[in-house]
This record gives C-alpha cells, sequence and structure tokens, in this order.
C-alpha cells in the first residue's frame, strides 16, 4: 500500500516546527526561516519550488529530493495554505506559491470551511477536506493511484497524524537554531509508545536529519 | 570572572535530558543510556570516570575534554546526586560514583535537606546547599579560586539556572533517540528572549552538538 510520509520537515534544536504569528509577511512564522537555511540553496528546492537550475549537492540535497520521490498526492493544513482564518472570505487567496504551485499532484487541504477545488497551472488541484484527518487520507491515497502520500505540514497537522499512527515515515531536519516559540512538534507526544523510533540519522553543516519510522 | 557552564548535556530529539522513573537501577531514567552512547566510548570519558587509556578520539571526545578545561567546582541538582528523596535517612548514600568521584573539585549539590559536608578520595568534596541557585553559584564561585564552575545537571537543575540567566555558556549533545518521556530540558522557556543563542554546531556520527551562549 501507499505509504504516509512526512519528509523535510524542519525543527529547531528546542522543538519548533514553525515560528511564532503567522502572517502574510512570515508565512514560517516570525524567525520561521532560520529552520529552512539547509533546504533553500539545494538544487532540489531551487528547482522544484524557484524553477531555476542549480544549487548545492551533497546530503542535504538528497534528502530533499527523496521527499519528491513518488509522491502521488499531499496533505496540508490550511495554515500551511495560507494565513487566513475562519470561513474562506472568497477565493482570492489561492496559496503561498502563486500560479503554478511546486505539488503538480492533487493536494488536500483540511479546514472547517468548506470551499470549491482550485485547479492550478502545473497540475496541482487544491481540494478542501472538512471532514478530519482520515478522510483527508482516504481521498489523497484514491488520488495517488498507488504513489506515496507526502504531508506537508504544518506540526498541527503532523501532530494529529501522529497520535493516529497513520504517518509510515517521517524525515526530520534539526537545524542549529533556537525559537523560543511557536508550533511545538512534540509536545506531549510520546513517539515511543505511539511506535515510532528512530532507524537512522546524517548531519550535515546546516542541519540533522533523523529518520524515523513506525514499528 | 569565571564562567557558569554547562557541558556535554545529552538530550534527545524529542528534548529530554534524561528518561521517567529515576531509581538506584536507571540513574538516568528509563531509556536514558541511550541519551549518551555518544560519550562513553571516548577517550577523555574512559579516563576520567573509569580511570582506563583508550578510547576513541575525534569531535565526540574533543567536546567530552573541553567540558573538564579549568573546572574549579561543579554544581549537580540532588536527583543527580543520588535517587533519595525528601530527608536524608542516613550518611550511607555518597553518590553514584564510588569512593573516588570523577570530580576532584568542591561540588554544590542542591537539596532541600541540610546534611554535613562529605569528603571522598581524589579530593572531591560534596557540599549539600539548601539556600538555593544562587546561594549554591556564590559558594562555588568561592571555591572554585577563579576556575569556571561547572553544573552537572540534570535538567531542572539548568532550566533553573537557565531561567535566572546565571549560565554563560551551554554545550548540549543531541543524540538521535526518541525518548517519549521523562525530563524536558526547554519546556516553556523561550531562550532567546532570555539572551541565549547559538553560536556553532557541529555533529558526529552520535551526536549533534550545540554551543549556546548569552548575548
Amino acid at each position: 500500500m501507499s505509504k504516509l510520509r512526512v519528509n523535510s520537515f524542519s525543527v529547531s534544536m528546542d522543538g519548533f516546527g514553525a515560528g511564532p504569528a503567522q502572517s502574510l509577511e512570515h508565512p514560517l512564522g516570525r524567525g520561521g526561516e532560520q529552520l529552512h537555511t539547509w533546504v533553500f540553496p539545494t538544487r532540489t528546492l531551487q528547482r522544484v519550488v524557484f524553477g531555476k537550475t542549480g544549487g548545492t549537492t551533497g546530503p542535504d540535497d538528497d534528502f530533499a529530493a527523496s521527499g519528491f520521490d513518488n509522491v502521488g498526492a499531499w496533505i496540508l493544513g490550511r495554515n500551511m495554505f495560507g494565513p487566513v482564518r475562519g470561513p474562506w472570505p472568497g477565493e482570492e487567496w489561492k496559496g503561498w506559491w502563486g500560479a503554478s504551485p511546486p505539488y503538480h499532484v492533487p493536494v488536500f487541504v483540511l479546514t472547517h470551511h468548506a470551499r470549491a477545488p482550485l485547479e492550478m497551472e502545473g497540475g496541482t488541484v487544491f481540494h478542501f477536506v472538512t471532514g478530519g484527518i482520515e478522510e483527508a487520507l482516504d481521498r489523497a491515497r484514491d488520488a495517488a493511484g498507488g504513489g506515496n502520500i507526502r504531508i506537508g505540514g504544518g506540526a498541527s497537522t503532523v501532530r494529529q497524524y501522529l497520535q493516529a499512527r497513520l504517518i509510515d515515515e517521517l524525515h526530520l531536519a534539526f537545524a542549529p537554531v533556537l525559537l523560543g516559540g511557536g508550533e511545538l512538534l512534540f509536545a506531549g507526544m510520546d513517539l515511543p509508545a505511539l511506535g515510532y523510533r528512530v532507524t537512522s540519522s546524517a548531519a550535515s553543516e546546516a542541519a540533522t536529519h533523523i529518520l524515523i519510522d513506525k514499528a
């Protein structure tokens, strides 16, 4: 069966998966961009997100690249889709990524507020799911056509799927920074008790990569 | 002035500085020994703690060794001194380390229960301080004769000194394991707001070393 994966999810040494006070100006929360300095320069991110050639190679790029292997659908929390809260005020907000988002497959956005699907350039279609994490996973699995499903984040979405023991594999990238506030990834969660354990780790100058799977 | 330092303090990727349920059988809490696999094989630890020659060299050993540079006094939380809780039932418990503990200088143990100083072989003298963290630091500074003061742990002691902004430098070693429970090092603490920031990091196969200082 296709796997539910988290890849390239960045965490500060004090456990935050995003900074505090997400907004239009600070999509990753205040200070959150420091979590991602390992991935921005990689060849993979430059190509996938910015459409550029060039970029760094090495372990950081290898991890970034494997996150895009065989992904048939994505799941995002609503805050990862945008800064809008509450009922959708209209159809204007179409994600952080411009006309052609870097997904190119169906993307299921968790929300409490219904909205019609949104077809973007390049094959990305945003579907808004109001029935909860299991419904989103069922629909993503159907849409993925045998490919894997990747959870893009944010921390709250990853936490919900972990607590439900639905995630098969995680790749976390710990950045050598302290955020002091924001979205905690692990708070109150006993991952070993849920069946998760570290299977391997590797470090670059910019991040410590931890691979976790479910026993 | 002499510095107050934390060195070789091991933390799991989910933020625990010790496992749950410390006891005579599990001085580091259940599973806590996994935090320290980076340091046990090092030449420094083999020499200092076990009196052996041999052991590994490299970054892990370099960090372990620098933790013993110019240390004139130590501060320990009571749980790091032993598993005994409440009033001292007698003088039998003399620490985890046998007749000749690996300190060789005065050691100030935080406790709510007075006890006479305890002179051990090899220069270690345990002093029991009931007046709180500032009194322990004042006495340690006097005793250190211009040397630095090292906090040995545990997590609760490190947290108290961090919250009081009394620590000058920390070296944390993140081990690639998940503990799921135990003593959280950072919970509820905003280190950047307290003036702390990461100044450098380095990784070995066994740990990611993070250096933090106070601005």
